[in-house]
């Protein structure tokens, strides 16, 4: 499963070399991870109510090509990795009409408390491992 | 009283226009006022952590200038008007050699508890009023 | 006439206090801008592709009330007062299913050419100035 | 070689964790890239002018601690790897007073022309491949 996030490049986001400032894709993803969590049938927020974070432990990024303002961009997101302490998502950020992607990238994130302290999701929170897992096809180990 | 700021202008402070984009210089106001407070002999974490918030209410920013990447930039900080229930900070940014603002700006702020409620600091922490108070030269109304 | 843009609060944009920091604000301006012009047939990319720039000049926001992650939130943008050599725009943010904005402001901004130096529209590109014009029901003076 | 830059923390990079937000760290590994070539004699602003460009096109961030407003933070800077074609930093972010990075990673950037296509430093500027391959101890191959 996978989950597509449609947005439109800012002017804020561009910077003096005419195109997007790299740091802003680290942003579009999160906006990828928050549709693709919806998707499932929770909402991030909701997790976090919950007193579960989910702090970025690993950024990985691959810029082949560039997008500009007003540009419309895709963000396809899925989980690569899924385990009761940690998850990995993988991006990839298209131009709309272009088949190969300007970006892709991976977040690392560990599953923590609100003080950021790691927990194991499958005790804490059995229901969301699962919900997770269904939709990456293969079993949390 | 007055505090400055020394910021060196980031590349992605910039924008396609090839200057600072706008909505940096509110940012930088904060620098400043972050910088003006702890001059006083306190900080702004510090009074956070009483629990004592400052919430924007109002921002007014004029651009006659503009900068670009590696600029040093100064923002003088100063306290135009306080009262027991709110604060409006004054600034001016210049750059490095110049006398004439690029820009200028004003925030307004409202003491508020945790919760973004109003509080009055004449009863909730007199200290930092008076505190504030002498800094402008002028006693809190 | 006025565009209205929907946008979902991004975690980037929240800050400690629990909210969407106040700098997001003209960003979201931007946004709503992007699309008004989008409405009345061109696009600010094409502007800017003759060679007409809109540099901020003044920007004006009131705080009323806050937004938090994921919140969907929509930025109503119309045109304040059209001139051949300024132009401000007027925005109103509310929270999807409320009617109170939680913030207003405007921006006014001068018709610059690529150095930045002030053009008037009317010499220029009087087509864009005829087109901004009929959306604003008064003819630029 | 290497440089150290010195940043307190902004209260708009911290997000509702309550912590600095992930994607300010590239921000301010570009803080540090900036400081490191001017200390090698030179500033990217000066090697923008001759027409050279170095976007990125790989970045790699672990976070292993956070950070927080008001915090001072120090960048180290170093060239992990130079080519007449690409360059390789490498960054350390520590807290003052602490050992252990908060953060490290790394970014990698091809040579360009203002059009963004690859071109070789060797030809289009061997002064500035020769400057920044002494820092590194190590010719450039």
């Amino acid at each position: 499963m996978y989950s597509e996030s449609i947005i439109t490049v800012r002017y804020a986001e561009t910077d003096r070399m005419g195109i997007v400032h790299h740091s802003n894709y680290p942003v579009w993803f999160e906006v990828g991870r928050t549709e693709f969590i919806k998707k499932l049938g929770i909402s991030y927020s909701e997790i976090e109510k919950r007193g579960i974070m989910l702090p970025l432990i690993r950024l990985e990024c691959s810029y082949r090509g560039s997008a500009t303002y007003e540009d419309r961009i895709i963000v396809r997101t899925s989980v690569r990795e899924l385990k009761p302490t940690r998850i990995t998502f993988y991006y990839e950020v298209v131009k709309e009409g272009e088949e190969k992607p300007i970006t892709t990238g991976t977040t690392e994130h560990a599953w923590t408390n609100r003080d950021l302290r790691p927990i194991n999701l499958k005790k804490v929170a059995p229901d969301i491992l699962e919900l997770i897992s269904k939709s990456t096809g293969s079993p949390a180990k």
